[in-house]
C-alpha cells in the first residue's frame, strides 16, 4: 500500500461520493476533523486558549520556502490580496497588469483603487486558454506597480510560469502578487526561486483546510515599508502590546515581521484544522503530491478525448494543473445531474470543471467517465 | 430548576473550574460544540457548504435590535473597527474623541490614520475610573468626526451611556462607533434606542462563541455612501457575482447592504458555533441574562468590600457591567496560584478583575472568594 492509498483511508468521503472539485471546497479529512474536536474538548472544560497560531504560520512557511516571519494570517485570500493591493502606492498614470482569466475577486481590490485614482487596470487576453509571456512584455511598462495574476487560473486550470512573469514584472520596477489558491496544497510553490513578492491563499480548497484560515506572503524586504490600513493589537510588537495595561499610549509600533499585516483574533478553529491538514501534505511532500495530481490528470484528459469531448485546459506540461476543463452543453444542468449520483464536479466556462487531490484514484476518475456517458446524450463538442 | 440552572448543564466547564473570566475569552458549551461537530461530519462526508452565514446574520441584528442588512460579518471585533475607521473622511484639522480607558487597538485604526494625515486624537480622561459625559460635551466640537468608544470598558467594567454619548457627537455632526466586546451577550443593546452608528464586536467573549466571528452594524443610512477599502466577491451584489463565469467586466457594483463591507469566504467553522450560542442568548433572553449578571456582580461586590478590598468598578448601577475589578498586590502573581486552583480571572489595572456570565452561581463566587482568602496573606488596598 503506498501512502497515496494510505492517507486516502483519512478522506471517508470517497465511500459516499466521487469528490473531484477541490477547485471548490474540499471535503474535511479525519486528521483534521479530529484536531478540531479536541480543540473543541478543550475549549467545553474551559481550559484557555492554548493552541498557538504560530504552528500553522511555520507550516505553511515551510511549504512555500518562505521565513514564517514572512506569513501573516488572514482569514482568505481576498482579504490578503486586499492588504496587499493597499500597501502600494499608485502615483500618476500608474497601471497594474492583470488578466482575463482571473476570478472577479482577485481583481477587485484594484478597481476598488481605481475608483479613487486614475490607476489603469490592463488586462492580459488569454489566446485559447493560454497567457502568453509575450503579452506580459507588452503590458508591463516603467508605469507598472504591479503584476496580479493567479498561479493556477480557476476555469481552465492554467498555470502561469510565475518566475518568467516576476522577472519581466521587476526588469520594470513592478512587483508580482500571486493569488494562490488553486495551486497551493496541489502545485509546488517556492517565493525565492520563482521570485514573488506577495502570495495569498486560503486553505479550504488544496490545502484541505477548513474556511476562516488563510496565509499573506510578504517578501521581507517588503515589510519594513510596507504600512497597513487596518491594524489592530495583532499588528503591534508583542512585547510592547503584553505591557500595556491602564493605557495612555499614543504610540502605534508595528510588529517587524509580517504579523503587522494582522489585524485582531483569527479563527482558532480554522487554524487547528489548517495545520493538521499542512501537517499531511507536507508529510506527503509537495513534489510526490503534485507529481500524482499530473498522473490522474492527464489520465483524465486522454480518456476524455478518447470519448470525444473538448478539452479546454491548454495540455502544454509546464502549464498544467489539477483542474480539467471540458467543454459542455447546459453545463450546470450536467453538475447537478452528476451531483444526484454523488459526483462533484463544477461547472465553469461552459465546461465542466473537474479537479481531482492526490488521494482520488483513476477509478474515482472511470466512474465520472461512466456517470458522465449516462448523462451525455451524445458528447458536446464532438 | 430555573432557566440559569438548566443552561449551567450546557457548560461541563463548571465541573473542572470556576471559570470567571468571560472577559477574557469563554469557554464554549455543549450546544455550541455539538452545532460544530455536526458540521465537521457533514465536511468530512464530502457534503457540499450548506452552512448559511445568513442565519448569524439575522440572529445578531435581533439581538440588538438592527435589520440584518445592517449587519457585516468580520473575523473580529478588530477588524470591524478598521473598516468603519477607513470608511470615515478626515478633513484638515478634524478631530475624533475617544478615552484613556479603551482597550489599546479600539484606537488603534485611529493612531495609523494619524501616521498619514494630521487627525487629532482627543482622549477624555477617566476620574477615578468614571468617564463623565461633561467631558465629552468638552471634547467634542464640529471638526470631530467620530467618537471611538466601548459599550463596557475592559479594564474596570465602566460601562458607557451611549445614548448620551450618541446625542453629544450627533449635535456636532459627529458619528458613534462602538466597540460591543464587553457587553454583547451581557448587557442589553439597542443600536435604534441608542441611537450607535458603528457597532462591532467578536464572539468569543460575552457571546459565548468561538473566535473568528464577529459582526459589524453599520446603520443603514450610512451604508451606501460607505465605500470599502478592502473588496473582494462576498462585497459585490450576489446576482451579479453568480452570473459572472468567463469574465471580463471591469465593474464593481458593490452590495447595497452592510455586506458590502465583507471580503472573502469566512470561517464557517466560527459562524456555525457563533450561531448556535446566539440562539441560547436569544432563547434567554438579554434582559434575563443582564439583570442575572447584575445580581451576580452585586454579589460580589459587596462581599469583596466585607472583606476590605477596594472596588476598581464604579458603583453607580446604571454604569455597571459584568467586570469587576478589585485592586490587588503582584495581580499576575495572584491571577496565577487561583488558575492552578482551578479559577480563572484575569490580571488587569492593578487588579483582579472577576467576569462571571449569566450561568455561574453565587456558589462558584463564593468558593473563589474562599480561594482568594487563602492566597491573600492580607487584602492589599485595606
Amino acid at each position: 500500500m503506498n501512502i497515496f492509498q494510505k492517507i486516502r483511508e483519512y478522506f471517508p468521503c470517497v465511500k459516499e461520493r466521487i469528490f473531484l472539485n477541490h477547485a471548490g471546497v474540499s471535503p474535511l479529512c479525519i486528521p483534521v476533523s479530529e484536531a478540531i474536536q479536541g480543540y473543541l474538548k478543550n475549549k467545553v472544560s474551559g481550559e484557555e486558549e492554548d493552541f498557538d497560531v504560530d504552528s500553522a504560520r511555520k507550516l505553511f512557511a515551510q511549504l512555500i520556502n518562505a521565513s514564517s516571519e514572512e506569513v501573516a494570517l488572514v482569514p482568505n485570500t481576498s482579504t490578503g490580496l486586499s492588504i496587499a493591493a493597499n500597501l502600494l502606492k499608485y502615483p500618476r498614470s500608474s497601471n497594474v497588469v492583470t488578466t482575463d482569466l482571473e476570478f472577479p475577486s482577485v481583481v477587485y481590490p484594484w478597481l476598488r483603487i481605481k475608483m479613487s485614482s486614475n490607476l489603469e487596470i490592463r488586462y492580459v487576453k488569454n489566446i485559447e486558454g493560454r497567457l502568453r509571456l509575450e503579452d506580459f512584455e507588452k503590458a508591463v511598462n516603467d508605469d507598472t506597480v504591479a503584476v496580479v495574476i493567479s498561479h493556477v487560473e480557476y476555469g481552465n486550470g492554467f498555470k502561469n510560469d510565475l518566475k518568467a512573469i516576476a522577472e519581466i514584472a521587476h526588469e520594470h520596477g513592478a512587483l508580482i502578487v500571486v493569488d494562490a489558491c488553486q495551486s497551493a496544497g496541489a502545485m509546488n510553490i517556492d517565493v525565492k526561486r520563482q521570485e514573488i513578492d506577495f502570495l495569498a491563499t486560503s486553505c479550504y480548497k488544496w490545502l484541505l483546510g477548513p474556511s476562516g484560515a488563510g496565509f499573506l506572503y510578504v517578501k521581507r524586504d517588503l515589510i519594513e515599508e510596507a504600512e497597513p490600513i487596518f491594524v489592530g493589537w495583532a499588528s503591534v510588537k508583542h512585547e510592547i502590546f503584553e505591557t500595556v495595561d491602564l493605557w495612555n499610549n499614543t504610540q502605534l509600533i508595528l510588529s517587524e515581521t509580517a504579523r503587522r499585516f494582522e489585524i485582531g483574533t483569527p479563527s482558532l478553529l480554522s487554524y487547528v484544522g489548517a495545520t493538521a491538514a499542512l501537517e499531511l501534505i507536507l508529510k506527503c511532500g509537495i513534489e510526490k503530491i503534485e507529481n500524482r495530481i499530473m498522473e490522474l490528470t492527464n489520465y483524465l484528459i486522454e480518456k476524455l478525448k478518447e470519448d470525444g469531448f473538448t478539452i479546454q485546459t491548454p495540455q502544454e506540461s509546464s502549464n498544467r494543473s489539477g483542474i480539467v476543463n471540458f467543454k459542455a452543453s447546459k453545463p450546470k444542468e450536467k453538475v447537478e445531474k452528476l451531483h444526484q449520483k454523488g459526483v462533484i464536479v463544477s461547472a465553469r466556462m461552459n465546461g465542466i470543471r473537474v479537479s481531482p487531490h492526490f488521494y482520488n484514484t483513476k477509478d474515482d476518475l472511470e466512474r465520472f467517465l461512466e456517470y458522465l456517458k449516462e448523462i451525455e446524450d451524445q458528447p458536446s463538442g464532438s
